[in-house]
């Protein structure tokens, strides 16, 4: 991973695929930042990496699509929220968490079968076991979906991880410090009404 | 809350604070984006609302809060994951989620009493009964962290919810649908090195 922003990233940054995919494949959200005017626009959307590129995609009509299908450069921000930081001073409550940003620009994916292999990507990411499960794309789905790749090459992470920083002056007062480690657990599934009496499939227990 | 881009987020878009104002206090992060060189720039942290303005803070050395300060337009997000939405086909296959997306102008914040305000706001959200419990902020903590806040005028929200919405030739498919809901749950408190002999405050515990 290029190493391009050292300065500006420098404190807690990685840029290191090790550190930087993991944190993309755990998150199901991201951020694209782009220019319009002179002006910042950021659009939330779901989002898949697939080995050096992350997927978004959207309606070929969106109005965000197809600025960003000129190939203008954009911001893309993945957070992952890990641990509440409790210090015995307020200046030194923090957060762990893991974030990655990715300075890069949009490529129009054309060829059908890449598009299609999105869906699975996305999918797969979202339920694992998925794909074979579920009614299968249909060429006309796959005409009214414009997928576009981001690559990877300059993406940097940050890091915090561990215990807060307290002053040394502080380290001796009778004032709790610690973490309180934030955890998402995915809840039993829920039947919508067409599914009442369908079977769970085994991707889908547990 | 002034409705001042209904076209671009009419889909699931909401204006309103009894909207707005509960996804702000429930997420830790947001993402800030500017334009530099006609180029977007977007920083994951930390923020706290407080009444109509949300506020973020940062070392008054800090390059980013310096080119903030000056008062230039950003865009500010905010994303929830509720949900997984496990649909009878991939292509309907989604998320249930809470957006916030702002348009401001950062206002630095001067009034030391008003900073020093912030700092309660912040740590009372990372932990509510806090504040009275760690040692008071300090003069000179409030003079090397520079504050800005950003009203929420130009602020909408996009919020899915519910279950699946298949197509109506797969709805009698023997495919299970329905949603898995996203929880974020507060795991038991980890004492550091130093706050092991110390009792947990009632604020910290449950």
């Amino acid at each position: 991973m290029a190493n391009l922003i050292p300065s500006r990233l420098a404190k807690r940054a990685h840029f290191d695929a090790d550190t930087i995919y993991p944190i993309l494949d755990e998150a199901f959200f991201c951020t694209v930042s782009y220019v319009a005017d002179n002006k910042p626009f950021t659009i939330p959307t779901a989002f898949v990496r697939y080995e050096d590129k992350i997927y978004i995609h959207g309606s070929v009509g969106s109005h965000f699509m197809r600025e960003l299908e000129k190939g203008i450069p954009v911001c893309i921000a993945v957070t992952l929220a890990d641990a509440l930081v409790v210090a015995k001073s307020a200046f030194h409550y923090s957060m762990n968490y893991r974030s990655v940003v990715i300075f890069a620009e949009g490529e129009k994916i054309e060829d059908p079968e890449l598009k299609k292999a999105m869906f699975q990507w996305l999918t797969e990411k979202v339920v694992p076991g998925s794909w074979d499960y579920v009614r299968p794309v249909k060429e006309n789905e796959v005409k009214k979906t414009t997928v576009l790749a981001f690559k990877l090459d300059e993406a940097s992470a940050k890091v915090r991880t561990g215990m807060p920083i307290d002053d040394e002056e502080d380290k001796t007062l009778p004032i709790w410090s610690g973490i309180i480690n934030l955890e998402t657990k995915k809840m039993p599934p829920v039947a919508d009404e067409l599914s009442q009496h369908i079977l769970l499939p085994p991707h889908l227990q547990g």
